[in-house]
């Protein structure tokens, strides 16, 4: 770290974050100095490709498509690194430490597969790492788990951390629309990718969850551990039923620490109208943090977009420049081995909630006495349900035999009850085809 | 500041906070020392009576009852400020900044009044005031505004900062009761003081919004110069007609920057139902910053209690010890005279918005024409009119004449418009009494 009155960096990746960063950068030196207590300078700016339009202007030698001028240059203090995916991006990183850089980063797909290996190598080096735009963008929950928090033991951690997600659930529910159609609206609109996978199917929440329950309860988790599911195929008939049952539908990321042990999990989860979650809109992401000091906290905030992250990106890099960042990433030894884990993830089976089951059943007696015969085996007990009379509703199953849809809700159960009992049900005759099954939550 | 692997504090003041900073400190210094990467340790207590039960066990020789005992002892590196009222506690903490402790400080009161003068001799003394707890409790609002959005503007900055005043209102509106008998219940569960005056009359809220409003917008306010008023008084059918037009009322502390000047205004305020500020129930407190690159990012939490701002006190302990307060307060220059304010309040009469305007008109014909003849002269425009032709609701004036609760919501015009039609409606002889008016958002 420089420790002249100005911090020289660059940007590694012009996309559309590199831009806004260096918007900030370079049009708001004035704001940047003053909470740096010194100048933010500019240096480099690597792309691939030189042509490329990027709706800025920048002052002559910044633009350059060579790495190594880059890596070469001592006077460079800080790289921004917003290369995406794995390789070549954990390369550069390893080299710009080895050069002496400290590196801001958003790349949480990064962080999630390598962290423990980019962060041990960053402190053999006395190098510091930033990455609070790697979750949730505007919303800086890394610094407020890291340090505002840092009285508390955290109890739970819940949030809506996929913009995009969100936007199509909400979208469907506010417009009666179904799935395959509003992806399409939200690619026309910019809230998804051309292909939205990693979006729509929990990967990108559970690599935030994974790197947030690391922050707040010292747990070392592997994303692909954490037990998911996407709204993917979401069907726009369980949104209705929420609904009538005073719920709303989101994709929710969820730890929760119970006697020691870390329950984790990233899927479509009925959360109470009117609570604070529920009504999280458009591409919103949401966090809700409970201490066992400061109680329930809420963040509210962009999750994504250009200048959301881009502010995310800039303030990491005053906090690197003043000093604050080192002396964090020192103290707390992120991802550091030498750090036993604070909390281990509890067997998904020994999770606990309530439960929101969505079937067909053959519309004739008997019926809803088999299936409660069938959670009471389970001890599932059951706080709701909706059997459709309507007419309009029947289908017949493959025997010609007209079945409805019946939507269950239960009290607390066990994960491992649940999936037993969904078992058991769909085995009955009575039934056609797969339960649907969400958690419930408030 | 200590530089050994122990950094030493000491409390003045154990009340309810107090011993709550203390049980953090006592029960939990494995978190704070994973925090602050070194010990955390209270050396001593200053209480009043020696002889008072608080709730708490501390180590032989904590307590005492000399404040000399702390200031005379060159171990001790913090003094956490918890004394309230405005002396000694100034005195007492430009005592201990001259001994050469860092503060951290719940002292808003303190903060707003004698804020120059405190801050300005820390800087000389080359000492730290921390004061996260002064403002909002369990919502990390200073760390927030000073750190986490320094990329930023700040264009907006409003919340509910009184979490006394936040319970009445949301009491009154859901269980549809009076104001005198809901303060009698908030007084009972603990939420309100024997003499609420301060909160209800929106000082306290005030204060709090002067400290943001130097934080956020580099404004030197006198929380006296801001236009406030109270929730004292509010009359249920105010919340019951806002209601009606889609809105709760809510004790609104705003701060807008328009053209470089600064608006600033404390009271009852119309928010628009579903939006997240209007959904902030009980004792909570809310803030919704919008910054230029990050958009709006909306907080919610506890606003007071022992734990959520003993929360506050120890963090900011974590923070001084860790070496990140020092950086902090040193780059920021708060409330230095050095610094040239970044922003003027504007002149009340200058602020636009919208508005609620309640009124008992007299129930014949012309007088709807005269109310909004006297509005269009002034440029108002009406966006909703709500006229009761209830009889229930017809009393009669001191003429003799019945009269009818009339209500009118208008588009967007300026305070002073708005203060000029007020004044000419009440002269009107078709209106019985006082107009009241609130602001509306959203």
């Amino acid at each position: 770290m420089s420790t002249s009155n100005r911090t020289n960096v660059a940007i590694i990746g012009m996309g559309t974050v590199g831009a806004g960063v260096a918007r900030l950068l370079i049009d708001h030196g004035d704001r940047t100095a003053r909470h740096a207590g010194k100048t933010i300078w500019l240096s480099k700016a690597v792309v691939r490709d030189l042509n490329k339009p990027r709706g800025i202007d920048l002052p002559a030698g910044v633009l350059t498509d060579s790495i190594d001028e880059v890596l070469d240059d001592p006077s460079i203090d800080v790289v921004i690194q917003l290369m995406g995916g794995l390789s070549p991006a954990r390369e550069v990183m390893l080299r710009a430490m080895e050069a002496g850089k400290d590196i801001v980063t958003a790349n949480k797909a990064l962080l999630a597969e390598h962290g423990g290996e980019l962060f041990t190598r960053a402190r053999q080096l006395g190098r510091s790492i930033a990455f609070e735009a790697a979750v949730a963008g505007g919303i800086p929950i890394i610094a407020n788990v890291s340090q505002c928090l840092s009285a508390n033991q955290i109890l739970s951690l819940e949030g809506i951390l996929n913009g995009t997600s969100n936007f199509i659930v909400s979208q469907m529910d506010e417009k009666g629309v179904g799935y395959d159609e509003t992806v399409k609206l939200a690619q026309q609109l910019g809230y998804a990718e051309a292909d939205p996978a990693m979006d729509v199917d929990g990967t990108d929440a559970a690599q935030k969850l994974a790197i947030l329950s690391h922050l707040a309860f010292g747990a070392t988790v592997d994303w692909r551990d954490i037990p998911r599911s996407g709204i993917d195929g979401l069907d726009p008939a369980d949104l209705g039923f929420a609904g009538r049952l005073g719920y709303r539908i989101k994709l929710l990321a969820t730890a929760r620490l119970e006697d020691g042990e870390l329950e984790l999990s990233v899927g479509p989860t009925l959360v109470r109208k009117g609570t604070p979650m529920a009504e999280v809109r458009d591409a919103y992401n949401a966090i809700r943090v409970v201490g066992d000091a400061v109680g329930p906290v809420f963040y509210h905030g962009l999750g994504a977009g250009q200048m959301p992250t881009a502010s995310a990106v800039v303030a990491d890099v005053i906090d690197m420049a003043v000093g604050r960042t080192p002396i964090t990433f020192q103290t707390l030894e992120y991802f550091s081995e030498d750090r036993p884990a604070r909390a281990v993830q509890r067997d998904v089976a020994k999770l606990r909630g309530r439960y929101y089951f969505r079937l067909r059943v053959a519309n004739h007696p008997g019926t809803l006495a088999a299936i409660t015969g069938v959670l009471a085996q389970h001890a599932i007990s059951i706080s709701s349900v909706i059997q459709h009379e309507d007419v309009a509703c029947e289908n017949q199953n493959d025997g010609g035999i007209p079945t409805v849809p019946l939507v269950i809700m239960t009290h607390e159960a066990s994960e491992g009850a649940a999936r037993l009992a969904v078992e058991a049900i769909e085995g009955l005759d009575v039934v056609d085809g797969d339960v649907v099954r969400m958690p419930v939550r408030g």
